[in-house]
């Protein structure tokens, strides 16, 4: 047994609740190390009939570690839990103190309570959402009354300073068009006052900037989203403001006598905006002034904004932006605030890289997913990778959050801030079908990047940002059509949804991909062929499964072409 | 290389910040494996300049791992870094990707960026105190006019519901002797209005229990007790109340229709005091009803609580009873209130295992360290472990939590929940007094346990709660003689207060241990002669070590007696 590399801990994503009396408990070790996991658990004051014995499940693997789960019930909500591991030649206990082949020896693990009040709650409606993000100013316009001075044609190239016109109206004008496609939820990058044409630069967090329209225009769009069944989510950005945000102007102008001079962080007075000498956004960015979140003025400030939009417009959520460079205790009393104005409020923060910090339950519900675009432009894409390594990928990152997180995680293949996939798959469009049949069956909210549906290009930002194409001889129907039905599944079946997570077939030599999506009421297959050719995928004796694409019934085995994929409802039994 | 052994995360212990511009990287692989650990660094937005390259340093080892730290500098506080790994025979690298030869394979790390209002802080008081649990019935009975009926002689053995009449103003009469002794911080067990002798079961948490004094006692004895610098901590039982508890007694009398009945959790109505229908600290204790601390009202209820004792009377601090079992987020804004009362109040969990999730920064300081405990027991009282063995086991503790959290542990030999150490040893006190120098020259608060320094002797609860022998003849002086002396040596060195640790001698076949705790001023090197004879101890040429005990001065090749201590602080050099 390779003891060293066994792990656990007894809180984050390796012991945590999952209800007010059911606890979900992970262990990893070395891949192919261990035949089998058990524990065995009890309430700590030793109640009669607390003692029971479960074993752990496979849950998968990456490229070095086996993860083995299980979902423990305690009717008192405290655990204390060892572990038996069996390597075939080896029976070990694992517990806190120690691994060891005596029981007493290794310890306790302690779950010491599961607290209602710390529990991880996404709000139900995120579990069957599927999102669609809009770039305002790139979207539709539709009301050239409010377009900016010195607007370009649509359907030119964008610089990063390029306005167009797109605004509110035109996103409300074109509700019809996201009914139809199915997304349930758009998310708009910022659309408060601001001088730039992305708005990260907010200048008044309480004004819906006038080239985008006003807030009646809003509400409107809101409301009528909502009639549609679609919610509405904005962009929070307040790591940083624009240079032209009232306290930051009274700053400049003020210098250290200014009230609002604790509000930043300044090196030095006076504050100069060729020198920079002030924190701000990324490098060195005069026209974003980090914001002091820790300054309890600041951030009750922003709470209040925060507050503001969900109780006066009714707003189903909020994406925080640069939410990795802002206080923890900020995104707390933020989480705190806008769940108090609305439990269903979905929180999902910009983190690039593990975001486990901020997925505990107390902060953010998900985060935009970049380690599953990262896996898909590897698989699908740019094809470097194998299905093993790519599910390996997607297995470190899935064992890393708790299930909750899981389930909240905004899965996109691209965003204002990347080259769109399709650019990224040298426009080869099988490559994107796969990974967009993927992006919909997996774990976790789909995010589609406005136009994507419908095969818009572009390198990243500012090109990435290209007006959307709206007429229909210019979109890429056929994509449209699969992103439609793909996302009316979605919607239908609830293993796709919150069904656990197998994956079946990693075929390495040929890339095949398959994995099984699954409640106790239904079972989903899904095959995506990444090969180089055709790929034989048998089932198992007397289990068929109806493809939820076509309708059509496969039994035993079948061909599977290159870039083919399959959704099979399976009947039956399982894979 | 055993590649599965690596451990890093870039949150917890593993990556935090120590100060607004410094954090603390640590890494592990398996015992033996890494000859050298390096990391590059840089500010994520590729800052000219701030990339950098840094080694880790060896930090001590437990039973399977080596650990590798360093302090991190970085001026934009935002740093993302990999590590080098090097096992002799290969050179990999490891990031959040993954282990492998090519640097951009692995990927990075992030520690996004270090905000101040995250920071974990604990008082600065506290780097170098020394605390004396107290048992207030058991310690000294200062005005019998408050005694209960019923008291039992001073002498007697107790029982789990003995009454003796100490009270407060026996402990404002000792604070000369506590003075003498040289604690700078008492801990008092439960003070409130209570009708056990322990007063865990409290009735009024803002009543001083008559049969202790009254606010006015308390009171003097806190600003007595300040002139002496010694200050004064209070246990917080906010897991459960006593059953004589208003509201509690509301809710048994008026059911569901008390306004109190979502302060409790209630199995069912009514309430019934035999069938426990109720939750309950531990197993069914019916004197014991557990708080909702999870209710808004509850929680502000007992804030305020916490809040008074801070502001009415100026504690510095709060021991939290039953720690692990009230929800994280009442402990945040419990920081938080307690915080902003008093911004150097010191806050202590009772944790008896890992405690990691409140550790952070964001909830406790420190806690009641019982897995040093253990230690000790195991290597001073039973002497069932080598000093190989009881190094790894503090090691293994050590790591888990972040340095600020170490230097708050309160480290104890016993307390009102355990057997008395001297017990545990057999009563061999060369044994006692070998514990006692470790622990006074460890990492953390030492704490004493009330009577364990003049050599009282008890069984676990509630034969650990004899009354205190004050009778000179009576008590061990020499030992007292020791605590004394360790206890002014602790508070001379800021080596011992907040000096780094590294073990030098852990001899597994003679049970020599020796270890260093240094500054950038002072190295002191403390020798524990834990073996079964003498055992030689070689000083580097050019080193010699003054023994803070004796003043003797050590250098070359001395002879260290069975049970045999030396506390050298070093000059020429270091070992």
């Amino acid at each position: 047994m390779n003891q060293e590399a066994i792990f656990h801990m007894s809180h984050g994503a390796y012991a945590y609740a999952l209800g007010p009396h059911h606890a979900v408990i992970k262990l990893r070790a070395k891949r192919g190390d261990l035949k089998s996991v058990n524990m065995v658990h009890e309430d700590r004051f030793e109640l009669p009939g607390s003692y029971a014995t479960q074993e752990l499940n496979y849950a998968g693997s990456d490229e070095l570690y086996d993860y083995f789960t299980a979902v423990v019930e305690t009717q008192t909500k405290r655990i204390r839990y060892r572990f038996l591991l069996d390597s075939g030649a080896e029976q070990m206990w694992f517990g806190e103190r120690a691994i060891s082949n005596v029981a007493d020896f290794a310890g306790w693990f302690q779950l010491a309570y599961l607290p209602t009040r710390d529990l991880f709650v996404i709000p139900e409606w995120a579990k069957s959402a599927v999102v669609y993000q809009i770039f305002p100013d790139r979207f539709q316009n539709g009301n050239p009354a409010n377009d900016p001075e010195g607007i370009r044609p649509w359907g030119e190239l964008p610089r990063a300073d390029t306005f167009f016109g797109g605004d509110l109206q035109g996103i409300l004008d074109k509700l019809p068009y996201l009914e139809n496609l199915g997304v349930n939820l758009i998310y708009l990058t910022p659309i408060f006052l601001s001088p730039s044409t992305h708005k990260y630069d907010t200048a008044d967090y309480y004004q819906i900037d006038p080239v985008f329209g006003d807030l009646e225009t809003f509400k409107r769009l809101v409301e009528n989203a909502h009639v549609r069944g679609i919610r509405v989510m904005l962009d929070a950005v307040f790591n940083h403001c624009g240079a032209e945000f009232p306290p930051f102007q009274d700053v400049l102008e003020k210098g250290e006598e200014s009230e609002y001079a604790d509000w930043f962080h300044i090196h030095s007075f006076p504050v100069d905006r060729e020198e920079v000498n002030y924190e701000t956004f990324a490098n060195h960015v005069s026209s974003m002034p980090k914001l002091r979140t820790e300054n309890l003025k600041v951030r009750d400030y922003l709470l209040d904004v925060a507050e503001y939009w969900v109780k006066e417009v009714g707003i189903d959520g909020w994406r925080l932006d640069v939410a990795n460079e802002v206080d923890h205790a900020f995104w707390r009393e933020f989480r705190d605030r806008v769940r108090a104005a609305n439990p269903e409020t979905l929180i999902i923060g910009e983190v690039w890289n593990d975001s486990s910090p901020w997925l505990q339950g107390d902060q953010f519900d998900g985060v935009m997913n970049y380690l599953f675009r990262d896996a898909a432009i590897e698989f699908f894409a740019k094809r470097t990778i194998s299905a093993d390594r790519f599910d390996a990928m997607l297995t470190k990152t899935r064992m890393m959050y708790k299930r909750q997180a899981n389930l909240a995680m905004f899965n996109l293949l691209g965003s204002h801030d990347t080259a769109r996939f399709l650019t990224i798959c040298h426009e080869r469009e099988e490559r994107m079908r796969l990974a967009v049949v993927f992006q919909m069956t997996y774990v976790g909210i789909p995010e589609v990047y406005y136009g994507d549906e419908v095969g818009m290009v572009g390198e990243t930002d500012p090109d990435c940002r290209r007006t959307m194409i709206w007429e229909e001889e210019r979109q890429n129907r056929e994509l449209f059509r699969l992103h439609q039905q793909l996302i009316s599944i979605r919607k239908a079946h609830p293993a796709l949804q919150t069904g656990l997570y197998r994956a079946v077939n990693k075929d390495a030599l040929h890339n095949l991909y398959g994995f099984v999506r699954e409640t106790q009421d239904e079972s989903i297959y899904i095959l995506l062929n990444n090969g180089s050719g055709n790929h034989w995928v048998t089932l198992p004796e007397g289990v068929s499964g109806q493809d939820l694409l076509t309708g059509r019934i496969y039994s035993g085995t079948f061909d599977l072409e290159q870039y083919g994929f399959r959704i099979l409802l399976l009947s039956g039994g399982t894979v």
